[in-house]
């Protein structure tokens, strides 16, 4: 395995402020990961992604095992160079895609039978076979292959669904073990169990136990809404070793990822950021507007005057909705620019708090400008 | 009038080095222009288009007056400033979009009414409208209205197609020397007259006594060819003035623009570089290449690696392919700028031919490669 580090530097109650350090270069938490799902941020030139200062990527093995596939990746020095990114990439090993999107799937013990959501083809997934998959992609951090359930679901079936992570999980752990020397990146386990605070603390102790890189809570931002997953949030993190990185999946709004940080997590990904900013929202302040509304039609101002990025403070709204009402995907593209800027923002200014030991404080602020 | 200047800086027989000098900045020519139809070089963030080193770009009357619409524009410093660009802009009158996108429009001895393709809206453009109207997207070269004709078409239509732009471009001048004092940019009259020799040479004649502040040649680039199009460009551009600025209008492919400017051409605009580039076609040397061609999906070997561009240089034909078949805008909008850069070296390798009085050679060495 390339280097692997993580250190927290800074404690403010649960909040942490930390360093990931790995080969392809390092990564300051409390961190959010842009989505780049098939080897693009979409519409956006990746340079643009390294200007604002974003430091790790995420990249989907499901979507790169369809396209461009791994022949091809394992040409190049995997999806990073590929990309033309060369900095450190996050790959989800696919459960999750295969549940929302692939035609026809088959769950049993030994892995999923899916069928491609492009052009029907089948493929086999199995704990051990996603590990080599994200090896050739080189991800410089893999997640293991978990089963994701819908929401809401019965304690039964959760249980169930948990009980088949565990086993996939340890199998993923055998596997990658027995081929550290051979593989790249680290490995990240997930815990499970839906909103169920008992079944969250099997799956944490049985994961944590498998002694993992990191460790990342799942199965949330599926419906249950900000009370609930802040709450599974707030009884599963500090259960995580202190040492390890923690990595919670899908989320979120910035208030999510607010009270995330403030227990305990310390890197996330979501697509609200760049999915809402190609449909014409944009994040300001402590809440967002919609640019295709037409009151901005005639608003000259700035999208934000108090950003110094040069997308914010340099377009006007007017200007923003004219291109969102010729479907240039220009507009698209400078909204989630705006956006993702915000949210590197947020994740500093949520770092600097823990530094100075102030995030009550932030958090308050935050609220209050609501 | 604001600030308007041409200085013919060197010539290398009839080919002309110049420099155009306006309020917003100056321009090099011989100059290609990025086009900008509605306010927004398709896909593609402005910053990136004056880091290559433009310092022109093209808008469209027609576009422009139908969304964002004149009162939005009227708001701010015209198009430039709304579309963050800050730089000249050269606006075409809406004639050309007239004839190919409006569903109805019926001309006549005062104008062109039409309806708009978008909503279908009634509008009326005459020669002395299209010249306030482009005072308020604040050009700073404005063109006249003139009628645009099929091809092919007989003698008899293409001469009085012809006559009536005369009469237009006459009332174009009367109107636009009446308010000169509070028009922003300079007027430029067009030559028609199709691919008649007497024809043109009775519209040079006549447009010229107008006394413009540059003389563009249309009607070209309509499906005539390379050889009909050098062929009118070869007896028509000798006949216009020295010392005023020479655009042929929508031209063109590389050897197109190579052959106008060794005629005596100095600037040009043309959707190839942009809409090719957005089909996957990129320009490399002499020719260029298709990189939707499956040859192209494990090549990967740069777009260009003669380029010292940050996308030609950096970007694998193999990642590009990838893009265009995952139908993310990133791969137009990459290509297209490749395209741009390419015909922006080409403009500014013509410029330093004629300089050094080589003109000669560097047509020879291009066709060479080819």
């Amino acid at each position: 395995m390339a280097k692997f580090k993580f250190k927290v530097l800074k404690k403010d109650g649960y909040a942490r402020k930390g360093l990931i350090e790995t080969k392809r270069g390092n990564i300051k938490t409390p961190a959010f990961m842009p989505i780049a799902t098939q080897g693009a941020v979409k519409f956006t030139p990746i340079e643009l992604i390294e200007q604002i200062g974003y430091e790790l990527t995420l990249s989907n093995t499901y979507h790169l095992l369809l396209r461009p596939g791994l022949e091809r990746l394992s040409k190049v020095d995997g999806v990073s160079e590929f990309m033309g990114w060369n900095k450190p990439v996050l790959t989800d090993s696919g459960g999750f895609q295969i549940m929302s999107l692939s035609k026809l799937r088959k769950i049993s013990e030994e892995g999923v039978k899916f069928q491609s959501h492009i052009d029907g083809t089948s493929h086999f997934l199995t704990p051990e076979n996603v590990i080599d998959h994200q090896n050739i992609i080189k991800s410089d951090i893999q997640m293991v292959l978990d089963e994701c359930i819908q929401y809401p679901e019965s304690y039964e079936n959760v249980k169930k669904s948990m009980e088949l992570s565990l086993r996939w999980a340890e199998r993923s752990r055998i596997h990658y073990t027995k081929n550290k020397s051979k593989i790249y990146g680290a490995q990240f386990g997930i815990i499970q169990g839906g909103v169920f605070e008992d079944l969250r603390e099997i799956s944490v102790s049985e994961i944590v136990n498998l002694d993992f890189e990191g460790y990342a809570i799942g199965g949330l931002a599926v419906g249950e809404g900000h009370e609930k997953m802040i709450e599974v949030v707030n009884y599963t993190a500090p259960q995580l070793p202190e040492d390890k990185v923690r990595y919670l999946m899908g989320v979120g709004k910035p208030n999510d990822i607010i009270e995330a940080v403030y227990r305990g997590v310390d890197i996330f990904d979501c697509v609200i950021p760049t999915r809402e900013g190609r449909h014409g929202i944009a994040y300001i302040g402590s809440s967002s507007i919609n640019i295709k509304n037409s009151k901005f039609e005639s608003d000259l101002t700035p999208l934000d005057e108090g950003s110094d990025y040069f997308v914010s403070k340099k377009y006007s709204k007017s200007y923003l909705n004219h291109l969102l009402k010729i479907k240039d995907p220009l507009g698209p593209m400078l909204i989630s620019l705006h956006n993702l800027n915000y949210y590197f923002n947020l994740m500093t200014d949520l770092g600097m708090s823990i530094e100075e030991g102030r995030l009550d404080t932030f958090r308050e602020d935050f609220y209050k400008d609501n």
